[in-house]
């Protein structure tokens, strides 16, 4: 038997298992399946070059914080390579999205989302919404100063707590918004838009899995120690 | 013809294309490419709700950047929903870096990274590393003034230019690093072991081609303007 031979009957073979398990089952459906269930990431570094085993630990681990890696992906491991990945990729996109928002006159792309999450939230406590931006609160209240100072959000007093206060958005920041969505997607285009569309999809598919087990986590995470969080979340 | 023999015909086509165009075709390699040159983002999203298609868009965007999405993915552009889980996942990851970081007296997982990073470039000038960390120069140089404070980073006079100063790590400051790379590597398993081995490997190897894309395009826009930048990277 010939090598093409055995693929493809492997190929079948894989497709007869899954379509026997999935009622709807379809060609785009089975890959996903394939690649996520089935391939092993060795399977897919074929193309990498592979380096000595043993030893470089540290040192790949430089590498591919700098992005300086020569890209072997085994000897890593990828747990580690994509906080990696995900870190570096965030700056690119706030590197972008400062020169973007420039001649709006924010710092970054972290502004217009404040006053979006707000526009959502209605009239939040301060604390309330730098708890949904996941910052720190001294940064989260120098944003939110900087949004009052530009008149995007205005602060009144809570009626049913005289010593807290409660945030809106106002007509000039619902104004501004409207301005700011074509510019945020004009960086998420430069960020993403080398990718085909199958690889967006793919990666939203898999990030949005990921973003949802987060979300859920991190309610239960805020006040706990990193060893309670790593015993409830690693298993 | 029924509809599974319809599929497996499908399959078995596209196999044919596949292997015929590429020399050492196998299963996995086969899956990738029909999801990521072939696939529609609609084949892959078939399992998501869809709402109705106008005049959502902008609270589509609120809902993908408060995570409180109902997941509907046709109606928001991909590359904007990729931003804003990119933009959520490290933030996530910051999250649990700031309380695995406590006990070692750092602030984040930053603050390491910058000594693996000194590390590698052995002996840069102050802005050269705050380049290569991707930060405003302000609290770039916060971040070394903290990390000499604390003994891991000397600076020292620049032979070639006195006016200058340059940087290395010290002896601490490579034994605290050891200390941390378990720690960085237990942060990397809260933030991504809930996924598949198969989708950890996905994700790399798209994540890594799009990390590279902007590596070489992080240098030819680093003083320009954000049209430039536009113009050139998206076509």
């Amino acid at each position: 038997m010939d090598r093409g031979e055995q693929q493809l009957i492997d190929l079948v073979n894989a497709w007869a298992k899954y379509s026997e398990a999935t009622p709807d089952a379809d060609v785009a459906g089975f890959c996903l399946h394939y690649l996520t269930e089935t391939a092993q990431p060795a399977v897919l570094n074929q193309h990498s070059p592979v380096a000595s085993p043993d030893g470089l630990y540290d040192e790949k681990w430089v590498e591919s914080l700098t992005g300086t890696a020569n890209r072997s992906l085994t000897e890593i491991r990828p747990s580690s390579r994509l906080a990696a990945l995900v870190g570096r990729l965030s700056k690119y996109g706030y590197f972008y999205s400062k020169k973007a928002m420039f001649p709006l006159n924010f710092k970054s792309i972290e502004e217009p989302v404040y006053l979006i999450v707000l526009a959502q939230m209605g009239t939040p406590k301060k604390s309330e919404l730098i708890y949904e931006m996941m910052v720190e609160f001294a940064s989260g209240i120098d944003v939110v100063n900087r949004l009052v100072g530009m008149g995007y959000i205005e602060e009144f007093p809570d009626e049913n707590d005289r010593r807290s206060k409660r945030l809106r958005i106002t007509e000039a920041g619902l104004t501004i918004l409207q301005e700011c969505f074509p510019v945020m997607n004009r960086v998420a285009d430069v960020a993403y838009s080398s990718l085909t569309e199958g690889e967006k999809a793919l990666l939203i598919q898999i990030l949005d899995k990921l973003d949802r087990y987060h979300a859920e986590h991190y309610k239960l995470s805020k006040n706990a120690g990193f060893d309670e969080v790593y015993d409830r979340m690693v298993t």
